[in-house]
Formats: structure tokens, C-alpha cells, sequence
């Protein structure tokens, strides 16, 4: 069986198309790499490109990627709303399937220590793959940005994990990693007063006392007039869609108010779905191994 | 994209082990074909064989499979529990992904046609691919089995849509057909109470007036002192497993029963859990293609 691995970079451009088109196009060339999708953002001059592929194609593909942002990525002259410590900033491996949470922590440090070697650019790891817990969380790496690199390496704390201990004087540095899928999950609630969907994701987001691997806060839907609990996902394996559906639900009604749908943006994994079927069908020594589908992939 | 079809076909073997291997073997010779069950019973003296492919490879290899069966199969010698009209008996095709229903009719045709051409083997389509009413039903055409073709074949009625109007001498007749994928689904109640899951089954089942793709009946879980409501979904996209499985449990409440679990047995499709999710969690404006590893078939 073929074993499936995301990775999703995020470079430092976002206004020329012409480097966004070389970057994409350089990791088009490497066979066994498939690019899914790409989003740019003026605003944010930053692109986020996913690809999927194994753990030989990935690997050579997004070296090839360093290739170009290294080539046409300035930071000294790099300008945008969103924080950059790197011309690739961030580069997450994810297992989606036949690849475990190690794989892609392996593939992380393999990346790592290659970037560093062939173009001299220094290399934190990031979450599953941090190498101290201070180092897990993404925006406490990449604190001081690439402007504070210099002096935040100085620390001996911040020794970065490969290569030299000082910025790439216009690639900075890049943050390298492991981690779960996200999924972007929005629960709609049949009322408009927002204060009670800010309770809501209060009551279920980690960072207030709930659930371990939910993000969570309260918007409004202005067009349909309905409080929203928009939610991210960071493991669906361990928070599962179901619980955080059901919890909302049951803490919506405490408020008499009803669960009128949810949705969820952008791509989710097949297994986080038959995971909510499999709760809500109360299914009985359920193997994932027969969806007809993945048996499918497993006999090529 | 890939088109992934399905095909099941059932020849009149379950006993000689080379002829049943002479026949998945020549089965695989074809490349784009992957051979992803084979079940063979002694007492029906039969096996079933699951393949997946698609238009070009799947025909080909079936092909190849009516040649060892001609060859290595009389049915004029052949004694088993189960009916059976043909050397090779029953070609379903099943759309699995990217494919219709249409797809796989057309394919019905093609194969029939050329069976009767290669073979001398009259053919008779079924299902979604019969070209009449009373040739849907694969119990209907099959009835008489390969000792009454001959008298069958005479009636105008019964003519075959492929080939001659006389069986094959030792190969009998082939029926080919197209259908959505079978779901075995098993609701296990609280009870020991026989009689409540076969009233349960009654309300469901098609024959008895319940959902049109629904077949259903009770039967008695010694092990575990449970009734159960054995299930077979015919079209998981017109009758649901979430709409099945409520009215079980709303009917089950009735006798003041609880559902204690579900099952699954064998393969399933993807969807048919996405879709049980899709309804648990309220999904709005869902697409599959949303789902990560459809993206990524698609961009192969």
C-alpha cells in the first residue's frame, strides 16, 4: 500500500505570480508528488501550498521549493501582515494514511538537516517534532520574526535544531514539522445572539478548560443573522468531531437554543467522517479496513 | 480522475482448488485489474470473486475468466446448493467512483455481446441493464436453472438478449448486469426477543412495504442472547443506512427496546459512512470531493 503524506509550506510571497508559479511548478517536477492547492494572499504577501506524496518524493520536491524562495525570496525587502521568520517559513508533514505520526517527524528531521546543509539556512523543529517542549508551539518559534532572528539565537534556548546558529542573511530561517491534520468545523446555532456561541466555544476550547485539541470562538453570520462556534480541529483522532458536535449541542439547548447545521471548510479525512458514522451508528468491531475505497488502495 | 468500478462475478466452482485458482489468476494477468476478495463455498459449490478496475481493463480480464470457466466447467456434471444457470453464472458491475450507473450498464452490453460472440453463450442482462421489466429481478431469470435453459430459451419472453436461443452445451447461459454495491448492515437489539426483531425487519423491507431498497429479516444472536435485524441495502444513496438505522431504533423504542450496536459486515463504500455522518452532524453544503482522499485520487 501506497503510503499518503501532506505536507502543506508556506513561503514568504504572495503578490508576485511569477515566484508563486516557479515554486509550484518546482515541486510539480518531482514525480510522486501531487500539489492539491494553492492560496495566496495579498494582504498576508504569503502563499500556503498543499501536496501530497511518499517519503522519497517529499522530501526531494521541497527542496527543490527552497531552490526557488531562497533564489527569489528577499526578507530584508519582504513586507506583509503575517508573521514570517523564513522565505519557506513553515513547512508541516502530516500522515494521512499508511504513515504514522513517527514517519512524518523522521521526514521532518530529514528536511531539516538537509536544508541546512545545502543552503546554510538555520532549522527549528516544530510540534510533534519540537525537541523541547518550549519548542512545540509555532508562534513561540517563530516570536521576533525574521527581523529578531539574530539576537533570539544568541539564546541558548533558541539554538536552532540544524545549521548555523544565525539567520540566512535574506532566507532567515525555516520551522519544520509534524502534526495532525486540521479540520475547520463551524457548528450553527438557531439564534443571533453571539454572546452565547462566545460562551459556547469558551466552555469547549482548550484554552479555557476544554477540549484538548479544539480551538474555538464565537462569530457572527451577519447574511444569515445566526451565532456561529467557529472551531478548529488540530486532532481529530484523539477530539473527535462527534464529541465536540454533541457537547455544543447539549450546551446550546442549556440556552434553549437549537443546532441548525455545521460545516466544515476546506478538505477533511475520510476517517473523521467515518469515525462520526461510526459513533452515531453505534457500530460494532468497525475496521477501517473495509472501506471499499482503501482496500482498493491497499491492492495497488 | 480514475474510474473505479467494481465486479463480483460468481462461477459454478467451490470445490477444485486449481480451477478456482486457474480462474483468479487469469483474472489478474490483466494489468489495471485488482483482485480484492475471493470466497469459495463447497456446500453451493461457487465462488465469489471481487474485482475492481475500469471500462478497458475490467472486461478484458472478465473475458479471460469466461475462457477458464468454458474450458474447466461442466455444468451437465456440476452439483451444488446454490441455483445457478451458467459456467460463469452472474457478472455484476458496480460504479464505485467517477463512474454511473450508465457506465456500467454500457459495460453490461459490451461483455454480454462479446461473450456470445466468443463463446456461443447466450447471455441475458439484469438489473439495471435488463431491457425489460420482468429481466430485472436476478432470481426471475435465473429461475430453472441451467437443466431447464433449453425450455426457457423456447418462450419469446426469455429470449436471450446475447446469442443463440440454446445454452451452452457445458457452459449453460451467463446473466450480466449492473448494480449499485450491496451493504450487509446488522442492527442488534436489546432483547432476546426473537419475534420483535422479525416484526422490526417486516416494517423495513421492501416486500412487506418498507423502504424500497431495503432487504431485512430477524434472526436470533445465540451467543450473545441479542435479536437482530439482518440487513441487506441494495442502494445505500436512495435508502440510507442513518434513515434505516433511526427507524429501527424509533421502532425498537416501541417495545421499549434499545439498539444496542450496529454492524457492518464485509466492504462498505466510503460514502455511505460520509453520508451517516453528513446527516448525524448536520452537515450544510457538504461535497465529497471535500474529502481529502477523493482530492487526491482525483489529481492522479
Amino acid at each position: 500500500m501506497p503510503r499518503i503524506i501532506e505536507s502543506v509550506p508556506n513561503i514568504s510571497e504572495g503578490r508576485r505570480s511569477d515566484v508563486i508559479k516557479a515554486a509550484v511548478d518546482a515541486l510539480g517536477t518531482v514525480s510522486g508528488v501531487r500539489v492539491l492547492d494553492v492560496q495566496s494572499d495579498k494582504d498576508h504577501n504569503r502563499s500556503v501550498i498543499s501536496l501530497a506524496g511518499d517519503e522519497e518524493s517529499l522530501p526531494a520536491a521541497l527542496l527543490k521549493l527552497f531552490e526557488v524562495a531562497v533564489e527569489r525570496i528577499d526578507l530584508r525587502s519582504h513586507e506583509g501582515e503575517h508573521p514570517r521568520a523564513g522565505a519557506v517559513d513553515v513547512v508541516p508533514f502530516i500522515p494521512i494514511e499508511g504513515a504514522t505520526m513517527a514517519d512524518c517527524v523522521g521526514l521532518a528531521r530529514r528536511l531539516g538537516q538537509a536544508v541546512a546543509e545545502r543552503f546554510q539556512i538555520p532549522v527549528y523543529l516544530y510540534e510533534e517534532a519540537a525537541t523541547a517542549p518550549h519548542r512545540r508551539n509555532l508562534e513561540d518559534v517563530r516570536r521576533g520574526q525574521f527581523e529578531g532572528l539574530a539576537e533570539k539565537m544568541r539564546d541558548p534556548q533558541w539554538k536552532p535544531d540544524y545549521g548555523p546558529a544565525a539567520p540566512h542573511p535574506s532566507a532567515g530561517a525555516a520551522i519544520v514539522g509534524a502534526r495532525m491534520p486540521l479540520i475547520a468545523y463551524n457548528i450553527n446555532l438557531g439564534t443571533s445572539d453571539l454572546e452565547i456561541a462566545k460562551r459556547i466555544a469558551k466552555g469547549i476550547r482548550h484554552s479555557s478548560g476544554g477540549y484538548r485539541h479544539v480551538k474555538a470562538m464565537g462569530v457572527m453570520l451577519d447574511e444569515r443573522k445566526l451565532a456561529q462556534v467557529s472551531i478548529n480541529m488540530t486532532d481529530f483522532k484523539r477530539t473527535p468531531l462527534h464529541r465536540v458536535f454533541e457537547t455544543v449541542r447539549s450546551e446550546a439547548e442549556r440556552y434553549g437554543v437549537s443546532v441548525v447545521g455545521s460545516e466544515i471548510v476546506g478538505l477533511v479525512p475520510a476517517e473523521a467522517l467515518i469515525d462520526a458514522a461510526d459513533h452515531f451508528l453505534r457500530l460494532e468491531n468497525f475496521n477501517p479496513r473495509q472501506v471499499l475505497e482503501r482496500k482498493l488502495r491497499e491492492s495497488e
